[in-house]
């Protein structure tokens, strides 16, 4: 029986985390632990509110670097609830002794909020309280296959863009780099399963 | 006739801002002056969440102080949007020749969210790249004079209590302290046209 854990997973678009962490959570579970599924942006009110804009229902700015400080800020709110809210936040039910398991977490602000150099420092400034989790699983597809992956969805949001990508591509190298907490970076077109037991086997060496 | 200015009133609950920020206004008006009158929270989308999470309609944390840290990213947040959105942001009115009149601006989150010191660092943090106003007026009233207006309204916000109102007082005069910007402080007791001449006088001396 695994402790309770904080294990987030992050990639482009189209590389598969909801996938894994979906199988994840259903191994965790036949193993008897509790486990709570969640993703940024959150089900919360500002969670809400971000996929809103994303959609374009919502609007802001609509001149792009101040779009992407509006989601940062937006981001941000949405993590400090994410992460404190009495329902559902993360660290309430770790705390109650359930693993949680994110889709997206701090790491995705860097990868996709950040064009220029001084990007950086406003998501460092906006991001410097949150807790690291206990793991970050990093699954590293191509761009190239992130783009065919996605032209089967209906709809795609706004930064669902080959350019885009390439950039949140290399912001995600750039983060992992320079994070020193517990990662394991996986190549995203193995097979499912191969990944979910690489996963598996990384969470038991904990 | 003056350029387009952006004129900020701060004061505690009570102490007459939107009053004289009303009368500002109207003279400007008079004067020959474009001019906008807004505040903050602001009347987008964020302000909105906000001025719900303060009636207690919309729920975040109920720790006070995790409370605090959500207002101040939501203030933050609100505040990119006032400050830049394409239909009644501050900063395209200032560009349009209109000058721009505010209740409220960062100076109140410093005022209404920090109780232990590292607040400070944290609204700091979230209102660094923002730009300070051509005039910051400050309208200072005794903890005791706002109780008693605020007892005449029918609704109170949860942080319209004299212990509050006195801790939001002696951080009005910390940031006052630090604040190198244009500013002015007057006594708000004074009868309400005293003040406006004085705010008129300081402004044609800009």
């Amino acid at each position: 029986m695994l402790n309770a854990k904080f294990i987030v997973f992050e990639g482009l678009d189209g590389s598969g985390t909801s996938t894994q962490a979906g199988m994840l959570e259903k191994r965790l579970i036949q193993e008897g632990a509790r486990c709570h599924l969640t993703s940024e942006p959150s089900g919360g009110p500002v969670g809400q509110m971000i996929r809103q804009a994303f959609k374009g229902r919502l609007r802001f700015s609509q001149s792009p670097e101040r779009f992407d400080q509006q989601m940062a800020h937006l981001f941000s709110a949405d993590r400090l609830d994410h992460l404190y809210n009495d329902w559902d936040g993360v660290v309430p039910m770790l705390e109650r002794g359930i693993s949680v398991i994110s889709t997206r977490y701090f790491f995705s602000s860097y990868a996709y909020h950040c064009t220029r150099e001084e990007d950086w420092a406003l998501i460092e400034r906006l991001n410097r309280d949150f807790p690291n989790p206990d793991l970050l699983v990093y699954l590293r597809n191509p761009v190239a296959e992130s783009v065919r992956r996605l032209q089967s969805r209906a709809l795609l949001d706004s930064y669902e863009t080959p350019d885009k990508l390439s950039q949140v591509a290399a912001n995600y190298e750039r983060i992992l780099d320079g994070y020193y907490g517990r990662k394991i970076v996986i190549d995203a077109t193995r097979p499912p399963q191969e990944i979910h037991e690489t996963i598996m086997q990384t969470l038991r060496d904990l």
